[in-house]
C-alpha cells in the first residue's frame, strides 16, 4: 500500500499513571483507515516539554501526518502548543482569530481571562482547527495537527480536519471466524499470506464460552483481491471443521 | 521521583488499523504505579520486523524496563520473539522447558505440531514467564519482558513477572472534584504546582449532565505531602464555589 503514513502522539501523564484509559487512538485509527491514511505508530508521552519536542521532531520527519491529542487546555500542565512551537522553531502568541472564537464561546459580554487567552496562544504560521464543541481551537503547523484530549472535542476537531488532508485509497477489510485455535490453521494461513503479498492477513485468537477460536482479517485496497482471499479462507475453513 | 522508569511496546497491526481497541496499556500503567515503576512511554508499532527491532533497541537503552505485548502466537504475523532476539544479537531456538509447558497444556498424549513448537522458540539467555492461562510462555531478555497480547494472558504473565522486578516506592494519588471549568482555577492551581514541586498536579476537565467540571489529581510518593496539597485544594474549592 502506498497510502501516506501517519503517527499519533498522545500527551498526558494521566494515561501513563493509569488514571485515565486512553480514548482517542481507537477512533483516530478507524477514521484514518477509512480515508486511506496508514497509521504506523502511536506514542504516549508525559507532560514533559523536552520529551514532547523530541517526539514531534522524530515523528514529523518520519511520516506525512502527525496527529496529537491532549495538553491544549488552560492549566499549567497544558504545554503542547509551546512544545510544537519549539519543535518548529517558531514563536507563539495570542492570535486574534483564536481569541475571537473564545470570545464567541464565552459570550460577547464577558471579559476573557488570562486562562482563556492561554488557549488562544497559537504557534506562528499555524492554521486553526475550529470545532463545534468548544471555543478553544486546535491547530496545524506543517504536517502536525494538534487536537484536544477530551474525546468529544477530539472527534469534532478530527471531523473538521480530515477532509482537507492528503489521503490515499480507503483500506477495506473482510473478516472470517474460525472455531478452532490459530495453531490449527497457521500453516495454510502462512501460505495464503505468502500468495497475497499486497494484502495484510491478520490472525486474532480469542477464547469465549464455546472454547478457542480465531478471527482472520484480510485488509487491502483492492476489494476483488480481498474477496478472492476470503474465498480461499472459506475453503480452508471447510477443511478443518 | 527517582523510581525506575519503563516503556511499553505494543506490537500489532490490528491496533493501528482500528480493528481492535488496545486493552493492556491501562492495566500495565495501573500496576506499575502501584509497585513504584514510572511508566514514561507507550509505543504501538505494526507487525514489521525492522520497526520492532528499532523500537526495542531505542526503548531498552532509555529505560530500566521494557514491557511488550502481542505477537507471540503461532501464526505468520507473530514475529516478536525473532525481533527481540535480533535486537539483542542472540540466537533463537525451541527450548526444552518451553516445549514441556506446551506439552503439559495440550496433554501428554498429543504430539506437538510445528505451530506449537513455534511458540516454544525462545531467544538464547532468556528467562521464561510462565502463566496459569496458557501453555505458551512469555520471556525476559535482559530488561525486555515479552508478554502475550490476549488480555487475560497478559494479566496472568504480568502477575508472574512483577514481583521479581526492581521497583521503587509506590506512587500514591488523591483526587478532588471541582464543579467549575478548569479555567476558573488555573491560576491558584499553577501556584500550588509551583509550591509542591515533588508532587505531580494534574488537571482533567470533563463535561457531564450538570455542566463543566474539573478533577484535580495529586500524585507522589509522600502521602503527608499529598494530604497537605489536598487541604490547600479544598481551601481553593471553597473560594470558587
Amino acid at each position: 500500500m502506498s497510502n501516506p503514513t501517519a503517527a499519533m502522539l498522545v500527551i498526558g501523564d494521566e494515561i501513563l499513571s493509569g488514571r485515565t484509559r486512553e480514548a482517542n487512538a481507537y477512533h483516530l485509527a478507524g477514521r484514518l483507515t477509512q480515508v486511506g491514511i496508514d497509521l504506523r505508530e502511536i506514542r504516549v508521552v508525559p507532560d514533559d516539554h523536552a520529551v514532547i519536542v523530541d517526539a514531534i521532531t522524530a515523528l514529523r520527519g518520519a511520516h506525512a501526518h502527525v496527529f496529537t491529542s491532549g495538553g491544549i487546555g488552560p492549566t499549567h500542565d497544558d504545554i503542547t502548543a509551546d512544545a510544537v512551537a519549539d519543535a518548529f522553531g517558531v514563536g507563539i502568541d495570542v492570535r486574534e482569530d483564536a481569541r475571537a472564537h473564545l470570545q464567541a464561546a464565552v459570550g460577547a459580554g464577558r471579559t476573557l481571562t488570562d486562562e482563556h487567552l492561554r488557549m488562544a496562544r497559537i504557534p506562528h504560521g499555524a492554521a486553526l482547527i475550529v470545532n463545534r464543541m468548544s471555543g478553544a481551537p486546535g491547530f496545524s503547523v506543517g504536517n502536525v495537527h494538534v487536537m484536544a484530549g477530551v474525546p468529544e472535542i477530539f472527534v469534532a476537531m478530527l471531523d473538521e480536519l480530515l477532509p482537507g488532508l492528503d489521503s490515499g485509497k480507503p483500506v477495506l477489510s473482510r473478516e472470517l471466524r474460525f472455531d478452532v485455535g490459530e495453531g490449527r490453521i497457521a500453516a495454510p494461513l502462512r501460505a495464503l499470506a505468502d500468495e497475497f503479498r499486497t494484502l495484510s492477513v491478520g490472525s486474532y485468537p480469542f477464547r469465549d464460552a464455546s472454547g478457542y477460536g480465531t478471527n482472520i482479517v484480510v485488509r487491502g485496497t483492492d476489494i476483488e483481491l480481498i474477496d478472492l482471499a476470503i474465498e480461499r479462507l472459506e475453503a480452508i475453513r471447510r477443511s478443518v471443521v
